[in-house]
């Protein structure tokens, strides 16, 4: 199967990022075999809360990409259903817009609450698109939170996108949002209030509330656009290019990030099926409700097995 | 710690929270004592996107709760700031409304993106709140994600709230929101579109969107409320009180996924801790961003060192 998708065969791949979002065995090994041929690709994450339109902003970007000559992989991974794991029709609506493009290649996620994890299941996905040699791979998260965190942990540039009239309370996502940022996106900018975001953004940064410890000096490129009429994304594209040129640090940072975050992604996961394993025949779950035993002692079990299996 | 913590100590609280969620050596025996002294608190998560006024409905909740003669602990997970874990002024801000009340304690906590992990740092915390005896707790959450999905696996109740006029995204959102939510709350239902999102969301419902494997006929309450003037609210609180009071099975289940959660965090805790420390002299990392080894290996050999730590 590795072989198949190295060779460009595109249904192989598709099933492989299925089987390796069920985490179904043998995905496993072909994903350990096509890791060689990974770490190719630019990896970039756009994230932002809902409604500030990611999703055009990404097909835009799609579009100029494709426009240089560059072929695109998009990641959505889409809040829908973290309890049956249902994926969600958008993607097949953007799917149009690009179909018969062989350059461009568009897979939703469901947010997988339980076995496996949306972290590895995304990492994954993104590893075999690195591999089947696309020049880059957006990674669209909807939501704040862990799953930002995430994203930044494994891309080469966090797109952070805002608009205008969100009201306050989004201003106290910022202290979160500046830290994961590496150039924001001030989308919907012919709306009233734009040059406010673009104000508030500055001011927070003047501040120092972006400052991370590993690149303490760093001030991310603000870039206003207007998505829906494909305003601002040649701008766009050139902050990103300019990012990932200066930043060559950065970029090798990156990788070190993704690696760490890859492990660990792939621990969890295990390590989550070994909790639901040991859990399943309920007799632990009624002694922890009963307070008979509790979680740390049952969780060093767990670890103990853990030898075993690994 | 555990013993000054039982006896009502609230400084003695304050600090095994601060501890837990450092996971500061000793923090760990003192929560193993203090767990078989809970489960009594009713555990009420208060989800959705940013700028839903969850922060509002929360405070007007903690009014009506104490109303009633009933203690609240607050936990409110704040996004802010995933890299350096400070924490956001909101706390001591809300907490004057309530300062002198012995019988509301808060606490916000910051998205810890490294080290142990939101879940685990919230389930210690809402742990000790509960065994200080307060009646209820209230886990208030912002985005849209895994961290909603975690809440919905600690709460007995998970309230989801709504505000007319977020746009076409947050419609795609309601598959996840649906499938978590106890009791959805349609707050600013003063401004235009409350009545459609009511509407919506039966409709919604109604496709079965909603469905869960564990409740396939549960129909959620839908209450409309203005928190900001406190309308509504009772009506919630008695939406609460009937699901609690209706769905003992599902109380049930509640406690019985919230051990198992409860387990998961504390070996995904430990396994992050395992991870970080296999990957601190960068060798690793170094082989792993060469592709001279893979993530899979690594991790294998990281969960066969687990054994000798647990």
């Amino acid at each position: 199967m590795a072989r198949a998708v190295l060779a460009g065969d595109v249904r192989a791949a598709a099933r492989l990022m299925r089987d390796a979002e069920d985490d179904v065995a043998g995905a496993r090994e072909a994903l350990r075999v096509l890791y060689a041929h990974t770490g190719r690709a630019r990896l970039l994450g756009v994230t932002g809360a809902p409604g500030v339109g990611k999703s055009t902003l990404v097909d835009r970007l799609v579009e100029r990409l494709r426009a240089a000559g560059r072929t695109v992989g998009v990641v959505a991974v889409d809040p829908s259903s973290p309890f049956t794991g249902g994926a969600i029709l958008g993607d097949r609506v953007r799917m149009q817009r690009h179909s018969g493009d062989r350059g461009v290649y568009i897979r939703s996620m469901a947010t997988r609450g339980a076995l496996g994890g949306l972290a590895r299941a995304t990492m994954d996905v993104v590893r075999v698109l690195d591999a089947m040699g696309f020049d880059d791979v957006l990674v669209e998260t909807v939501g704040v939170g862990q799953d930002e965190v995430d994203v930044s942990r494994i891309a080469d540039a966090v797109l952070v996108v805002l608009v205008p009239g969100l009201g306050d309370e989004v201003q106290s996502l910022k202290a979160g949002i500046l830290e994961i940022a590496d150039v924001f996106v001030v989308n919907k900018s012919d709306r009233e209030g734009a040059d406010r975001v673009v104000q508030e953004l500055n001011g927070a940064m003047s501040l120092g509330s972006g400052a991370r410890a590993d690149r303490p000096s760093f001030v991310p490129a603000i870039v206003k656009t207007v998505a829906s009429r494909g305003e601002g994304v040649d701008a766009l594209v050139g902050a990103v290019d300019a990012f990932l040129a200066a930043g060559e640090g950065w970029a090798a940072g990156a990788a070190r990030r993704r690696a760490q975050a890859e492990v660990q992604a792939v621990v969890e996961a295990e390590v989550r099926a070994q909790v639901a394993a040991r859990l399943a025949d309920g007799q632990v779950l009624d002694d922890l409700v009963a307070r008979r035993r509790d979680p740390w002692t049952v969780a060093a079990e767990i670890l103990a097995e853990a030898r075993a299996r690994a």
